[in-house]
Protein backbone atom coordinates (compact mmCIF):
# COMPACT_ATOMS: atom_id res chain seq x y z
CA UNK A 1 0.00 0.00 0.00
CA UNK A 2 0.95 3.54 -1.18
CA UNK A 3 2.32 5.95 2.02
CA UNK A 4 1.51 2.86 4.45
CA UNK A 5 4.09 4.14 6.68
CA UNK A 6 2.38 7.61 7.27
CA UNK A 7 -1.30 5.48 7.41
CA UNK A 8 0.49 3.22 10.00
CA UNK A 9 1.51 6.04 11.96
CA UNK A 10 -2.27 7.99 11.66
CA UNK A 11 -4.10 4.71 12.94
CA UNK A 12 -1.42 4.53 15.87
CA UNK A 13 -2.18 8.02 16.69
CA UNK A 14 -5.94 8.11 15.96
CA UNK A 15 -5.75 5.10 18.74
CA UNK A 16 -3.93 6.66 21.22
CA UNK A 17 -5.82 9.23 21.80
CA UNK A 18 -9.11 8.36 21.54
CA UNK A 19 -7.52 5.81 24.49
CA UNK A 20 -5.67 8.69 26.41
CA UNK A 21 -9.03 10.63 25.83
CA UNK A 22 -11.13 8.13 28.00
CA UNK A 23 -8.25 7.02 29.97
CA UNK A 24 -8.10 10.77 31.33
CA UNK A 25 -11.59 10.33 32.28
CA UNK A 26 -10.63 8.01 34.70
CA UNK A 27 -7.64 9.72 36.38
CA UNK A 28 -8.07 11.47 40.13
CA UNK A 29 -7.70 15.45 39.19
CA UNK A 30 -10.05 15.30 36.20
CA UNK A 31 -9.98 18.84 35.37
CA UNK A 32 -6.50 19.06 34.69
CA UNK A 33 -6.45 16.80 32.23
CA UNK A 34 -9.34 18.69 30.25
CA UNK A 35 -7.52 20.08 27.39
CA UNK A 36 -5.50 16.99 27.13
CA UNK A 37 -8.96 15.27 26.21
CA UNK A 38 -10.35 17.74 23.69
CA UNK A 39 -6.80 18.01 22.20
CA UNK A 40 -6.79 14.52 22.14
CA UNK A 41 -10.73 14.41 20.37
CA UNK A 42 -9.93 16.96 17.74
CA UNK A 43 -6.35 15.39 16.59
CA UNK A 44 -8.14 11.97 16.67
CA UNK A 45 -11.19 13.20 13.73
CA UNK A 46 -9.03 15.26 11.99
CA UNK A 47 -6.68 11.96 11.51
CA UNK A 48 -9.64 9.83 11.19
CA UNK A 49 -10.31 12.20 8.13
CA UNK A 50 -6.83 11.88 6.55
CA UNK A 51 -6.28 8.43 6.58
CA UNK A 52 -9.59 7.79 4.76
CA UNK A 53 -8.58 10.67 2.00
CA UNK A 54 -5.08 8.71 1.86
CA UNK A 55 -6.49 5.52 1.62
CA UNK A 56 -8.86 6.83 -1.73
CA UNK A 57 -5.78 9.11 -3.13
CA UNK A 58 -7.41 11.73 -2.54
CA UNK A 59 -6.15 14.69 -4.05
CA UNK A 60 -7.22 16.47 -0.97
CA UNK A 61 -4.58 14.23 1.29
CA UNK A 62 -1.85 16.63 1.21
CA UNK A 63 -3.83 19.56 2.60
CA UNK A 64 -5.03 17.12 5.32
CA UNK A 65 -1.68 16.15 6.26
CA UNK A 66 -1.04 19.53 6.99
CA UNK A 67 -3.82 20.23 8.82
CA UNK A 68 -2.66 16.66 10.89
CA UNK A 69 1.18 17.97 11.22
CA UNK A 70 -0.30 20.37 13.04
CA UNK A 71 -2.94 19.06 15.52
CA UNK A 72 -0.55 16.21 16.32
CA UNK A 73 2.35 18.61 16.98
CA UNK A 74 -0.24 20.54 19.37
CA UNK A 75 -1.72 17.41 20.69
CA UNK A 76 2.18 15.94 21.48
CA UNK A 77 2.90 18.93 23.25
CA UNK A 78 -0.46 18.86 25.65
CA UNK A 79 0.28 15.09 26.43
CA UNK A 80 4.10 15.84 27.26
CA UNK A 81 2.78 18.16 29.96
CA UNK A 82 1.08 15.16 32.03
CA UNK A 83 2.52 12.50 33.69
CA UNK A 84 -0.09 9.89 33.25
CA UNK A 85 1.21 6.86 31.02
CA UNK A 86 -1.13 6.98 28.45
CA UNK A 87 -0.52 10.72 27.91
CA UNK A 88 2.98 9.39 27.02
CA UNK A 89 1.96 6.99 25.27
CA UNK A 90 0.04 9.55 23.21
CA UNK A 91 2.47 11.89 23.20
CA UNK A 92 4.73 9.54 21.91
CA UNK A 93 1.73 8.28 19.10
CA UNK A 94 1.30 11.94 18.22
CA UNK A 95 5.45 12.64 17.63
CA UNK A 96 5.78 10.26 15.46
CA UNK A 97 2.90 10.73 13.03
CA UNK A 98 3.88 14.58 13.10
CA UNK A 99 7.22 13.21 11.80
CA UNK A 100 5.62 10.63 8.89
CA UNK A 101 3.46 13.87 8.65
CA UNK A 102 6.51 15.98 7.89
CA UNK A 103 8.17 13.19 5.59
CA UNK A 104 5.01 12.95 3.49
CA UNK A 105 4.99 16.62 2.84
CA UNK A 106 8.59 16.89 2.28
CA UNK B 1 -27.36 25.35 19.67
CA UNK B 2 -24.34 27.37 18.17
CA UNK B 3 -23.42 27.67 14.79
CA UNK B 4 -26.79 25.71 13.96
CA UNK B 5 -27.06 26.63 10.66
CA UNK B 6 -23.75 25.21 9.15
CA UNK B 7 -24.02 22.54 10.92
CA UNK B 8 -27.58 21.61 9.67
CA UNK B 9 -25.78 22.76 6.34
CA UNK B 10 -22.79 20.49 6.64
CA UNK B 11 -25.10 17.39 7.72
CA UNK B 12 -27.23 18.22 4.63
CA UNK B 13 -24.10 18.45 2.42
CA UNK B 14 -22.74 15.12 3.49
CA UNK B 15 -25.81 12.98 3.17
CA UNK B 16 -25.88 14.44 -0.42
CA UNK B 17 -22.54 13.07 -1.46
CA UNK B 18 -22.58 9.88 0.29
CA UNK B 19 -26.19 9.04 -1.75
CA UNK B 20 -24.89 10.81 -4.68
CA UNK B 21 -21.72 8.72 -4.64
CA UNK B 22 -23.70 5.76 -4.34
CA UNK B 23 -26.74 6.55 -7.03
CA UNK B 24 -23.86 7.42 -9.14
CA UNK B 25 -22.95 3.67 -8.87
CA UNK B 26 -26.19 2.88 -10.81
CA UNK B 27 -25.83 5.15 -13.69
CA UNK B 28 -25.67 3.63 -16.90
CA UNK B 29 -22.10 5.75 -17.98
CA UNK B 30 -20.50 4.83 -14.92
CA UNK B 31 -17.33 5.81 -16.54
CA UNK B 32 -18.17 9.52 -16.80
CA UNK B 33 -19.29 9.61 -13.33
CA UNK B 34 -15.65 8.77 -11.19
CA UNK B 35 -14.99 11.93 -10.87
CA UNK B 36 -18.05 12.52 -9.13
CA UNK B 37 -17.84 10.06 -6.63
CA UNK B 38 -14.39 10.79 -6.14
CA UNK B 39 -14.91 14.30 -5.01
CA UNK B 40 -18.67 13.49 -3.39
CA UNK B 41 -16.39 10.61 -0.78
CA UNK B 42 -13.75 13.85 -0.47
CA UNK B 43 -16.46 15.87 0.46
CA UNK B 44 -18.29 14.10 2.89
CA UNK B 45 -15.14 13.05 4.89
CA UNK B 46 -14.16 16.74 5.37
CA UNK B 47 -17.19 17.95 5.99
CA UNK B 48 -18.09 14.71 8.64
CA UNK B 49 -15.07 15.78 10.43
CA UNK B 50 -15.51 19.49 10.66
CA UNK B 51 -19.30 18.80 11.60
CA UNK B 52 -18.12 17.32 14.47
CA UNK B 53 -15.03 20.11 15.74
CA UNK B 54 -17.95 22.32 15.00
CA UNK B 55 -20.27 20.72 17.69
CA UNK B 56 -17.48 20.49 19.80
CA UNK B 57 -16.54 23.60 19.85
CA UNK B 58 -12.69 23.11 18.94
CA UNK B 59 -9.95 25.72 17.86
CA UNK B 60 -9.38 23.66 14.93
CA UNK B 61 -12.71 24.17 13.37
CA UNK B 62 -12.42 27.29 12.28
CA UNK B 63 -9.51 25.69 9.65
CA UNK B 64 -11.60 22.82 8.83
CA UNK B 65 -14.36 25.17 7.65
CA UNK B 66 -12.14 26.72 5.17
CA UNK B 67 -11.21 22.82 3.83
CA UNK B 68 -14.80 22.50 3.77
CA UNK B 69 -15.48 25.69 1.88
CA UNK B 70 -12.84 24.76 -1.00
CA UNK B 71 -14.39 20.99 -1.47
CA UNK B 72 -17.92 21.72 -1.27
CA UNK B 73 -17.27 24.50 -3.88
CA UNK B 74 -15.05 21.58 -6.31
CA UNK B 75 -18.04 19.05 -5.27
CA UNK B 76 -20.91 21.96 -6.65
CA UNK B 77 -18.68 22.49 -9.74
CA UNK B 78 -18.27 18.63 -10.14
CA UNK B 79 -21.73 17.87 -9.64
CA UNK B 80 -23.25 20.25 -11.66
CA UNK B 81 -21.52 18.66 -14.53
CA UNK B 82 -24.21 15.96 -14.56
CA UNK B 83 -28.02 15.83 -15.43
CA UNK B 84 -28.98 13.15 -12.46
CA UNK B 85 -31.12 14.18 -10.46
CA UNK B 86 -28.69 13.05 -7.30
CA UNK B 87 -26.18 15.19 -8.83
CA UNK B 88 -28.63 17.77 -9.08
CA UNK B 89 -29.29 17.46 -5.50
CA UNK B 90 -25.83 17.19 -4.19
CA UNK B 91 -24.38 20.78 -6.24
CA UNK B 92 -27.53 22.15 -4.04
CA UNK B 93 -26.31 20.89 -0.69
CA UNK B 94 -22.76 20.97 -1.95
CA UNK B 95 -23.36 25.21 -2.74
CA UNK B 96 -25.96 26.05 0.05
CA UNK B 97 -23.03 24.12 2.41
CA UNK B 98 -20.03 26.11 0.71
CA UNK B 99 -22.06 29.61 1.26
CA UNK B 100 -22.71 28.48 4.87
CA UNK B 101 -18.92 28.74 5.71
CA UNK B 102 -18.11 31.94 3.87
CA UNK B 103 -20.89 32.82 5.87
CA UNK B 104 -18.90 31.72 9.73
CA UNK B 105 -15.51 32.33 8.22
CA UNK B 106 -16.54 35.84 7.69
CA UNK C 1 -33.90 11.79 0.21
CA UNK C 2 -35.43 8.61 1.44
CA UNK C 3 -35.41 8.10 5.19
CA UNK C 4 -34.64 11.88 5.40
CA UNK C 5 -36.47 11.98 8.84
CA UNK C 6 -34.61 9.24 10.48
CA UNK C 7 -31.01 10.95 8.84
CA UNK C 8 -32.13 14.39 10.60
CA UNK C 9 -33.20 12.64 13.68
CA UNK C 10 -29.67 10.86 13.75
CA UNK C 11 -27.96 14.31 12.78
CA UNK C 12 -29.53 15.62 15.63
CA UNK C 13 -28.74 13.27 17.66
CA UNK C 14 -25.06 12.93 16.67
CA UNK C 15 -24.24 17.20 17.28
CA UNK C 16 -25.82 16.83 20.61
CA UNK C 17 -24.24 14.09 21.71
CA UNK C 18 -20.91 15.10 20.60
CA UNK C 19 -22.13 18.98 22.18
CA UNK C 20 -22.56 17.48 25.57
CA UNK C 21 -19.75 15.30 25.91
CA UNK C 22 -17.41 18.47 25.16
CA UNK C 23 -20.00 20.47 27.45
CA UNK C 24 -19.48 18.05 30.27
CA UNK C 25 -15.48 18.84 30.65
CA UNK C 26 -17.03 22.66 31.64
CA UNK C 27 -19.08 21.29 34.56
CA UNK C 28 -18.20 22.00 37.97
CA UNK C 29 -18.71 18.25 39.14
CA UNK C 30 -16.54 16.18 36.32
CA UNK C 31 -16.37 12.79 37.82
CA UNK C 32 -20.29 12.75 37.59
CA UNK C 33 -20.15 13.48 34.18
CA UNK C 34 -17.85 10.32 33.38
CA UNK C 35 -20.85 8.00 32.84
CA UNK C 36 -22.35 10.42 30.23
CA UNK C 37 -19.59 11.73 28.23
CA UNK C 38 -18.65 7.74 27.25
CA UNK C 39 -22.35 6.82 26.45
CA UNK C 40 -22.35 10.21 24.71
CA UNK C 41 -19.24 9.62 22.57
CA UNK C 42 -20.32 5.78 21.65
CA UNK C 43 -23.93 6.55 20.67
CA UNK C 44 -22.36 9.78 18.31
CA UNK C 45 -19.77 7.06 16.75
CA UNK C 46 -22.20 4.41 16.64
CA UNK C 47 -25.04 6.98 14.99
CA UNK C 48 -22.54 8.38 12.47
CA UNK C 49 -21.88 5.14 11.15
CA UNK C 50 -25.50 4.21 10.60
CA UNK C 51 -26.15 7.51 8.60
CA UNK C 52 -23.23 6.89 6.07
CA UNK C 53 -24.99 3.66 5.71
CA UNK C 54 -28.52 5.06 5.31
CA UNK C 55 -27.80 7.52 3.09
CA UNK C 56 -25.68 4.90 0.92
CA UNK C 57 -29.42 2.56 0.77
CA UNK C 58 -27.04 0.00 2.07
CA UNK C 59 -28.27 -3.47 3.25
CA UNK C 60 -26.31 -3.41 6.50
CA UNK C 61 -28.19 -0.08 7.96
CA UNK C 62 -30.80 -1.65 8.85
CA UNK C 63 -28.99 -4.00 11.66
CA UNK C 64 -27.24 -0.75 12.77
CA UNK C 65 -30.71 1.05 13.12
CA UNK C 66 -31.28 -1.69 15.51
CA UNK C 67 -27.86 -0.88 17.74
CA UNK C 68 -28.89 3.19 17.00
CA UNK C 69 -32.48 2.40 18.86
CA UNK C 70 -30.56 0.60 22.00
CA UNK C 71 -27.45 3.05 22.36
CA UNK C 72 -29.52 5.79 21.94
CA UNK C 73 -32.01 4.70 24.73
CA UNK C 74 -29.41 4.24 27.17
CA UNK C 75 -27.93 7.46 26.39
CA UNK C 76 -31.30 9.14 26.77
CA UNK C 77 -31.66 7.37 30.13
CA UNK C 78 -28.48 8.77 31.20
CA UNK C 79 -28.30 12.37 29.68
CA UNK C 80 -32.07 12.28 31.95
CA UNK C 81 -30.06 11.80 35.01
CA UNK C 82 -28.42 15.34 34.93
CA UNK C 83 -29.86 19.13 35.15
CA UNK C 84 -27.12 20.70 32.91
CA UNK C 85 -29.43 22.27 30.19
CA UNK C 86 -26.73 20.26 27.30
CA UNK C 87 -27.86 16.72 28.55
CA UNK C 88 -31.41 17.79 28.95
CA UNK C 89 -31.39 19.17 24.97
CA UNK C 90 -29.18 15.25 24.36
CA UNK C 91 -31.52 13.68 26.47
CA UNK C 92 -34.30 14.56 24.46
CA UNK C 93 -32.99 14.24 20.71
CA UNK C 94 -31.18 10.72 21.52
CA UNK C 95 -35.38 9.86 22.59
CA UNK C 96 -36.39 11.58 19.29
CA UNK C 97 -33.64 9.69 17.69
CA UNK C 98 -34.42 5.96 19.49
CA UNK C 99 -38.33 6.60 18.41
CA UNK C 100 -37.09 7.54 14.71
CA UNK C 101 -35.21 4.39 14.80
CA UNK C 102 -38.37 2.42 16.05
CA UNK C 103 -40.87 4.19 13.46
CA UNK C 104 -38.12 2.71 10.54
CA UNK C 105 -37.65 -0.46 11.87
CA UNK C 106 -41.20 -1.14 12.59
CA UNK D 1 -2.62 -1.07 24.12
CA UNK D 2 -5.02 -3.44 25.06
CA UNK D 3 -6.80 -5.39 22.17
CA UNK D 4 -3.93 -4.34 19.74
CA UNK D 5 -4.19 -7.43 17.30
CA UNK D 6 -7.69 -6.56 16.74
CA UNK D 7 -7.06 -2.74 16.55
CA UNK D 8 -4.97 -3.64 13.97
CA UNK D 9 -6.42 -5.81 12.11
CA UNK D 10 -9.63 -3.56 12.02
CA UNK D 11 -7.44 -0.79 11.04
CA UNK D 12 -5.40 -2.98 8.09
CA UNK D 13 -8.97 -3.83 7.26
CA UNK D 14 -10.28 -0.05 7.01
CA UNK D 15 -7.45 0.46 4.68
CA UNK D 16 -7.90 -1.53 2.22
CA UNK D 17 -11.58 -1.69 1.90
CA UNK D 18 -11.07 2.57 1.51
CA UNK D 19 -8.82 1.64 -1.02
CA UNK D 20 -9.89 -0.89 -3.05
CA UNK D 21 -13.47 0.69 -3.03
CA UNK D 22 -11.32 3.64 -4.97
CA UNK D 23 -8.94 1.46 -7.43
CA UNK D 24 -12.39 -0.47 -8.62
CA UNK D 25 -13.15 2.78 -9.98
CA UNK D 26 -9.98 2.34 -12.30
CA UNK D 27 -10.78 -0.94 -13.23
CA UNK D 28 -12.32 -1.45 -17.38
CA UNK D 29 -15.31 -2.96 -16.25
CA UNK D 30 -16.69 -1.06 -13.45
CA UNK D 31 -20.51 -2.77 -13.38
CA UNK D 32 -18.91 -5.77 -12.58
CA UNK D 33 -17.20 -4.00 -9.35
CA UNK D 34 -20.45 -2.07 -8.05
CA UNK D 35 -21.18 -5.02 -5.36
CA UNK D 36 -17.41 -4.89 -4.45
CA UNK D 37 -17.23 -1.06 -4.08
CA UNK D 38 -20.69 -1.00 -1.98
CA UNK D 39 -19.62 -3.98 0.34
CA UNK D 40 -16.38 -2.02 0.93
CA UNK D 41 -17.37 0.87 2.02
CA UNK D 42 -19.94 -0.33 4.43
CA UNK D 43 -17.44 -2.78 5.56
CA UNK D 44 -14.98 0.33 6.32
CA UNK D 45 -17.87 2.44 8.11
CA UNK D 46 -18.57 -0.44 10.43
CA UNK D 47 -14.96 -1.10 11.27
CA UNK D 48 -13.74 2.41 11.26
CA UNK D 49 -16.66 3.24 14.52
CA UNK D 50 -15.60 -0.59 16.40
CA UNK D 51 -12.32 0.75 16.22
CA UNK D 52 -12.94 3.92 17.98
CA UNK D 53 -15.41 1.98 20.23
CA UNK D 54 -12.47 -0.51 20.86
CA UNK D 55 -9.99 2.46 21.65
CA UNK D 56 -12.28 3.68 24.50
CA UNK D 57 -13.17 0.39 26.27
CA UNK D 58 -16.58 1.01 25.41
CA UNK D 59 -19.05 -1.16 26.37
CA UNK D 60 -20.80 -1.36 23.00
CA UNK D 61 -17.51 -2.46 21.76
CA UNK D 62 -18.61 -6.28 21.71
CA UNK D 63 -21.87 -5.77 19.83
CA UNK D 64 -20.28 -4.11 17.43
CA UNK D 65 -17.14 -6.18 16.63
CA UNK D 66 -19.95 -8.94 16.19
CA UNK D 67 -21.10 -6.79 13.01
CA UNK D 68 -17.94 -6.55 11.61
CA UNK D 69 -17.18 -10.34 11.79
CA UNK D 70 -20.38 -10.32 9.54
CA UNK D 71 -19.33 -7.59 7.67
CA UNK D 72 -15.66 -8.81 7.00
CA UNK D 73 -16.97 -12.32 6.19
CA UNK D 74 -19.17 -10.64 3.57
CA UNK D 75 -16.58 -8.38 1.93
CA UNK D 76 -13.73 -11.17 1.83
CA UNK D 77 -16.16 -13.78 -0.38
CA UNK D 78 -17.21 -10.27 -2.46
CA UNK D 79 -13.69 -9.37 -2.96
CA UNK D 80 -12.38 -12.92 -3.38
CA UNK D 81 -14.20 -13.00 -6.53
CA UNK D 82 -12.65 -10.46 -8.78
CA UNK D 83 -8.76 -10.90 -9.93
CA UNK D 84 -7.82 -7.82 -8.89
CA UNK D 85 -4.50 -7.18 -7.20
CA UNK D 86 -6.32 -4.72 -4.65
CA UNK D 87 -9.41 -7.40 -4.32
CA UNK D 88 -7.20 -9.94 -3.43
CA UNK D 89 -5.57 -7.79 -0.95
CA UNK D 90 -8.12 -6.72 0.34
CA UNK D 91 -10.18 -9.99 0.43
CA UNK D 92 -7.16 -11.16 2.66
CA UNK D 93 -7.21 -7.83 4.68
CA UNK D 94 -11.16 -8.61 5.95
CA UNK D 95 -10.92 -12.41 5.95
CA UNK D 96 -7.64 -11.84 8.87
CA UNK D 97 -10.01 -8.88 10.53
CA UNK D 98 -12.92 -11.73 10.72
CA UNK D 99 -10.73 -13.89 12.23
CA UNK D 100 -9.45 -11.78 15.31
CA UNK D 101 -13.14 -10.93 15.26
CA UNK D 102 -14.17 -14.29 16.42
CA UNK D 103 -11.09 -15.14 18.53
CA UNK D 104 -11.97 -11.38 20.79
CA UNK D 105 -15.51 -12.59 20.63
CA UNK D 106 -14.00 -16.27 21.86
Amino acid sequence: MKNQKLIDALNNCITHCNYCADACLDTENIKMMVDCIRTDRACAEICAATVKLLAMNSPFAKEMVEKCHKICTQCADECEKHDHQHCKNCAEACRTCAEACKAYLA
